[in-house]
């Protein structure tokens, strides 16, 4: 076992960073001016992990990669587009997703159970398929780094900055990159769907084993946001891992698991926290961390509840100290709690403690509001479970970004 | 049996109208002018019924207000002020509790465990206890119309109206009343608890079957509304039944039982739409119908989600008729659905047909969402339960209201 975590953040690589994956991002139509399309690739064909939404409405692409993910148990590419979800469009809308497929597979000459599909973009909406054939020719993924960023910008929608990290870490004594690249903000123009993850990695691991470790990790980090409590039809995470670093198989039995699985919960950490800083009209991250409840499931669970408050949100916006509001959150959470064991602080500054309120300097506490980044602790002590889970404010533009698309 | 339901409304009538009640409502200077204390008094004990927040974190005065329903099972007063909550106020709060319970009583010659507290305002500071006791000296009920409406005044925090109602029906030959008076609004400056709600009638009706007539009311009415979705610590309604119209005692094998139930459930679906009217920086009502859900408890689910969400409350609030976010909120309420099977309508406009979009005029649609109620109607098609939501619009004035109280 090693004893300590190998761990190095690489501040200037991206998703074609793990050895053999490939990328490109272009402008097709489907949007005015920005880039709508793109494409990751890996050299071969590479095991595969996905959580996808948990909304009963789920958009036509999620079909499509859900067959590749669970049928296939591999993937080699997977295309994405931006401007249009494809969600509510019926039968026409699955047509169009296994077309966005073919076009893929056909231009890199692989099977298309292996290329999985992803939309982000208008609700409701008929996709147009002629940019879409025309805007596959133009992708002609290679491995420079631009390539990667050109993916990254081509997923986005409102998100006012691309989202990128990568870690390396080293398995049976070779560096092995994990690196991540995501797409957020919520749900607009008129209904972009919230979230879409793709992570690569060289790590050599079976999809089995990939697949637990990502639903894993998903539970502490991209569940444990929210902007507005809106869950999409096109939410989607696919990790690729391709084994080309050379390492012996990943499962938790390797004496060097923690550092794969500590990169895999660093990147998708960061793209969550990314996607939560990014909020629609946010100024502020959020983030609320909860000790000593019943469980870490009921920590996370009350901290989401406390970052998802409209008035703990408002609050923020607002530089209020405002406990009343996340102590009220922490009771309607559903979760385990004793009110008179409750100890709030904000930012290190402490505003309950066993359920009674402490005198506290208003001055400073707005000094500690102003900051880009907010903590919320929230000890409960009926318990051992610690959580964290991250929001942003909610602000003016939100509701201006969200009222007036059409307008 | 009453083939049809006798009910008549009476629009200047209030919660003195009912036989044998009294209120009075004054300023004693909690808040800074207007009225913040008030008193409700039934002639004699009044059998009583009461439904409270869920939220784990409860105000003081619900542990006072809960022993009279619970324990003593009768109700003659009921003591409110507004401008502070008393929650989170520890020890010193339930002193304080205690203390309005008894000074009430005492102001009225009457035992104190016949007199419920509720209060409304700030959390976690400590009651002013001297303004409270020289406001209770000032407090002189009567049967006097201008006295409801001082009372209804006085439980007022954000609110921008009143909210009254009053209802007359037969039973056994005898006129008998339901009157309603509520706050609501939101929770601001810092923390206004959500709701209050108190209900007077003159049926003669055991403290058990008006407990059960409540609980069953307030599923459809109180608990089908959302401002925030922000549970308070403070949520209360009670109803005091004393008897004085003189019927024979209801329950639901009396043959004109649906002509009070109806009268009751009425007045507390006045009371929830008025209180989902009057949200927080709101200028819409929004009433979201289910129809074909697999149990009535679903279809208020779906009703309250696709009512609770941001994305559809800015888009009412941009007169966007943006149907992808309330499909995405059906899809995301847990509820049981079929997408291909979903029907949506904006007041009588169907934007979509069993799954597949329908084309529809954008200026009609506007037209409909200028209005200050806008109806949403969804048909699910995968059961008989049916049921209904309020809520209102989220805007700017939402944010400005919970962002700036302290600036």
């Amino acid at each position: 076992m090693t004893s300590t975590i190998e761990m190095k953040k690489l501040s200037s690589k991206n998703i074609v960073s793990p050895k053999g994956f490939t990328a490109a991002g272009v402008h097709c139509g489907l949007k005015h001016k920005k880039k709508d399309l793109a494409i990751l690739v890996s050299e071969v064909p590479a095991s595969v992990a996905g959580v996808f939404t948990t909304n009963a409405v789920q958009a036509a692409p999620l079909k499509v990669t859900k067959e590749v993910v669970y049928e296939t148990k591999k993937m080699q590419a997977v295309i994405v587009n931006s401007g249009n979800a494809n969600a509510c469009t019926g039968k026409q809308g699955l047509l169009d997703a296994y077309e966005m497929q073919l076009l893929a597979a056909q231009k890199l000459g692989i099977a298309s159970s292996l290329v999985g599909v992803a939309s982000t973009g208008v609700i409701g909406e008929i996709m147009k398929m002629e940019p879409v054939k025309k805007g596959v020719e133009l992708l002609n993924p290679d491995s420079k780094l631009e390539s990667g960023i050109d993916f990254s910008q081509a997923i986005l929608t409102t998100d006012t900055v691309m989202k990128n990290t990568t870690y390396a870490t080293i398995i049976d004594g070779k560096e092995v990159i994990v690196s991540g690249t995501a797409k957020g903000s919520g749900m607009i123009e008129p209904n972009m769907a919230t979230m879409l993850g793709f992570i690569t990695t060289d790590a050599n691991i079976e999809s089995e084993e990939l697949q637990k470790a990502l639903s894993s990790v998903t539970d502490c980090t991209f569940n444990s946001i929210t902007v507005d409590g809106d869950t999409s039809t096109n939410d989607t995470v696919i990790v690729m891992a391709n084994g080309l670093a050379g390492n012996d198989p990943l499962s938790p039995a390797h004496p060097d698991w923690e550092n794969f699985y500590t990169a895999l919960r660093l990147v998708s950490e960061d793209l969550a926290k990314s996607i939560a800083r990014d909020g629609e009209g946010a100024t502020k991250l959020i983030e609320v961390e909860v000790d000593g409840a019943v469980s870490d499931e009921e920590a996370r669970k009350i901290a989401k509840t406390v970052v998802g408050s409209p008035l703990v949100k408002t609050a923020v916006f607002g530089c209020d100290a405002n406990w009343g509001r996340i102590i009220a959150a922490v009771g309607y959470s559903g979760a385990v709690i004793d009110p008179d064991k409750i100890t709030i602080k904000i930012g290190g500054a402490t505003m309950v403690e066993n359920g009674e309120p402490i005198q506290f300097s208003e001055e400073a506490l707005i000094e500690i509001l102003k900051q880009h980044e907010v903590k919320i602790f929230v000890s409960l002590e009926v318990g051992k479970g610690h959580g964290f889970a991250w929001g942003c404010d909610l602000t003016y533009d939100y509701v201006q970004i969200n009222a007036s698309y059409r307008s």
